[in-house]
C-alpha cells in the first residue's frame, strides 16, 4: 500500500520558522476528481514567497491555515486522468502543496515534454522564478545597453536569470551573493561582470567600486542592508522592480530605529526613482510567450545557465526551506519527493 | 536713488530655518547685460523646494552658497532691454532670486500678457506649481474616472490643482489640510469631495472613512505621518507620484525609530505599488503645452480656482517662508516686492 504524506503548518512562526512550525502527517490517498487528475509528486519547488503564506497577514495571497498543507508548485507524474488531453504517465506542473500525492481539479496546470529538456526547469528558469526575473527586469526595469543592473541573491533562480538577461540586452550585470563560492559561480559560470559578497565588511565600498557608472536598474529581492548600500549608487531615473524582501520576511513586529524611511523617500524624490512592486502573475497573460521564447532560447544556445540545489525526501523540506530563508541554498531549491 | 535689496543665505539651518539664516543686504543696482534685461521684481514666489537649496546636500539642484542670494522665481517689470522682443514695461517671469532688482542674461524667461489674466498666476496655477501638479497627477498618477485621488497640502497651489484636475477627469478628490478653515475652503471653494484635517486626533480613521473604495493615486508632497495614514488605504496597483516631502525637510540627522521602511516596502511589494519621484522639469518639453491648455481652460471656465497668500515687502520673505514650511500659508505663497 502506498504511504501518502503531507507537511502541514503546525503553528505560525514568530520570526524565523522552526521545525515546530511544520508537521509531517500520513494521510489518505486522494480520489481521482471528476474531470481532474491524480498526481504523484516528483519534485517540489521551495520559494521565498512561502514564508509570507505562513503569516496571518494581509498580502496578495491568502495565508495557509493552521493544519493545512504548506502550499507550493511541483512537477508531478499523472497516476490517473479523467481529463481530456492528459494520460497516465504524463509529466505536469501543478500547485499540489507539500505532499507526496495530490488530486488536481482546478488551477494552473502545464504539461511538460520530458524530451525537450529537464523537467525541473519548469519550476525554475522556465517557471515562476524565471518569469519573475523576466517580468521585473524586462517590463519594469527596462535595461538599455550600457546601463548597470544589480541584483541580489544572484546565484538563486531569480537573481541568476536577471543578470543573464541583463547581459543578453547589453547591460552590465553585477550580482550580490553570500560567500566566495557563490560569488565565483556568479562570475565564472553565470558570466556576470562582477559579484560582491554581501558578508564582506566593506560590502558597500566594494559594490560602489563594481558600479563605476552608478546603478540604473536594481532588482530588489532582499531589502535590508543591501538596499541601504544600493541606495546611494542609484542614478537619476533608476528603476527598482520590487520582487521580494527576504531580509525582512522573518522579522516579527516593528523594526528598531533609526527610521530609514526618510532616507529612502528623499532619494526617491531627488533622483526621480521608480519603485514598483510586482507579482509575476500581473504580467503573465501578455508576456509569458515572449518570456518562454527568450529564456528557452537562451538555455538552448548556452547563454543562460542555471544550478539546482536538490534535497531528497519530503520529510526534509522544512529544513531545506529554513535554509533557503538564510541563503544556505546554492541554486534553485527543490525537494526530490519521488523518482 | 533706487535702493536695491537682496536676501542672502547667512548660514545653513540645522532643522527648521530661523531668521539668523537669512540676511537683508543693500547692494548695487545691476548693469544691463549685453543681450539681456534689467528687471524690477514685482512678486517673488515662495516654494517648499527652496528649503532643500539651503542645505549643502546632494540633490537635483546645487545648493545656495553662503552669502549668495536665495534662489527663486518672480514676476518682474522690464526696466531696460537689450534683447529683441522685450521692451521697457514688459512683464516677465524669471529666476531672479530673492531681490528687488536683477539682471537677466540666461535661463528660463517668459513674457506675460497682463490683459490675459492675473500676472501672479504665472507663479502658481500656470507656473511651476501648476505644472508640478499636472505632471505628477496626469503623467505618473493617471487617474481614471471613479478612482480615488488623495493629496495633502490641499489648499496650497500644488494640492489644490491636483484635486481639481482629478475632478476634471471624473475621479473622487480627497484633500488633506491643516485646520478647519483650510478644510472648508478645499470642499466649498475648490469642490473636492472631502477634506480631512491632519491635525485631528483620529485623522487616520477619518481619512479611511473618506476613501471607502481605498486610494488609487496618492500625490505625495508631505511624507511623515500622512504617509503612514495613507499606506494601509492604498489599493493594488496604486500610483504614488512623489513630488515633495515637506514634513521631513527640516529634520536634521537620522530619524529616531521605529524603522518604518520595512512597512512601506512590504506594502510596495504586496500591493504592487508604484512610487515615482519626479521634478516637473523632466516632463516640461513634452507636456507643457497640454498643461497650459487644460489649466488655462479650467481657470477660464471656472472649474479651476485658486487662492494666494501675499506678504508685503522683501524684508518679510524669510518669515513668510518659515511660515510656509509650517503650513501657515493659506494658498500660493507670494511676496509683493514692488507695485
Amino acid at each position: 500500500m502506498t504511504i501518502v504524506n503531507q507537511i502541514v503548518l503546525a503553528s505560525r512562526p514568530k520570526g524565523p520558522p522552526t521545525a515546530a512550525n511544520f508537521r509531517l502527517e500520513e494521510t489518505a490517498m486522494p480520489q481521482l476528481p471528476p474531470s481532474g487528475l491524480l498526481l504523484r509528486v516528483l519534485y517540489l519547488s521551495l520559494d521565498p514567497y512561502m514564508r509570507g503564506r505562513m503569516d496571518d497577514a494581509k498580502s496578495y495571497a491568502k495565508p495557509v491555515e493552521i493544519g493545512e498543507p504548506m502550499q507550493g508548485e511541483s512537477v508531478c507524474e499523472v497516476l490517473a486522468s479523467d481529463r481530456p488531453g492528459f494520460s497516465k504517465g504524463d509529466i505536469v506542473t501543478a500547485f499540489t502543496g507539500w505532499r507526496t500525492h495530490a488530486a488536481w481539479s482546478a488551477g494552473p496546470l502545464r504539461k511538460l515534454d520530458p524530451k525537450a529538456g529537464s523537467i525541473t526547469a519548469a519550476l525554475g528558469m522556465l517557471g515562476m522564478p524565471g518569469f519573475t526575473a523576466y517580468s521585473g527586469l524586462m517590463i519594469i526595469g527596462k535595461p538599455r545597453a550600457g546601463e548597470t543592473v544589480v541584483v541580489a541573491a544572484a546565484s538563486g533562480p531569480v537573481g541568476s536569470l536577471v543578470g543573464q538577461l541583463a547581459k543578453m540586452v547589453g547591460a552590465r550585470a553585477v550580482g550580490i551573493a553570500g560567500g566566495a563560492d557563490k560569488c565565483r559561480h556568479v562570475v565564472e559560470e553565470l558570466r556576470f561582470d562582477a559579484a560582491i559578497d554581501h558578508r564582506a565588511p566593506d560590502f558597500p565600498a566594494k559594490l560602489a567600486a563594481a558600479c563605476p557608472k552608478g546603478i540604473d536598474v536594481y532588482f530588489e529581492n532582499v531589502g535590508g542592508a543591501v538596499w541601504q548600500a544600493v541606495l546611494p549608487l542609484l542614478n537619476t531615473y533608476a528603476r527598482v522592480p520590487v520582487c521580494g524582501l527576504i531580509a525582512q520576511y522573518n522579522s516579527a513586529g516593528p523594526a528598531a530605529g533609526p527610521d530609514l524611511l526618510p532616507r529612502t523617500m528623499r532619494n526617491v524624490l531627488t533622483r526621480s526613482l521608480t519603485l514598483r512592486g510586482f507579482i509575476n502573475t500581473e504580467f503573465a497573460p501578455e508576456h509569458y510567450p515572449a518570456f518562454l521564447k527568450m529564456v528557452a532560447g537562451g538555455i538552448a544556445d548556452g547563454r543562460i545557465r542555471y544550478r539546482e540545489d536538490i534535497t531528497d525526501g519530503l520529510e526534509n523540506a522544512p529544513a531545506a526551506f529554513m535554509g533557503l530563508l538564510e541563503g544556505k541554498n546554492f541554486g534553485k531549491a527543490l525537494v526530490r519527493v519521488a523518482t
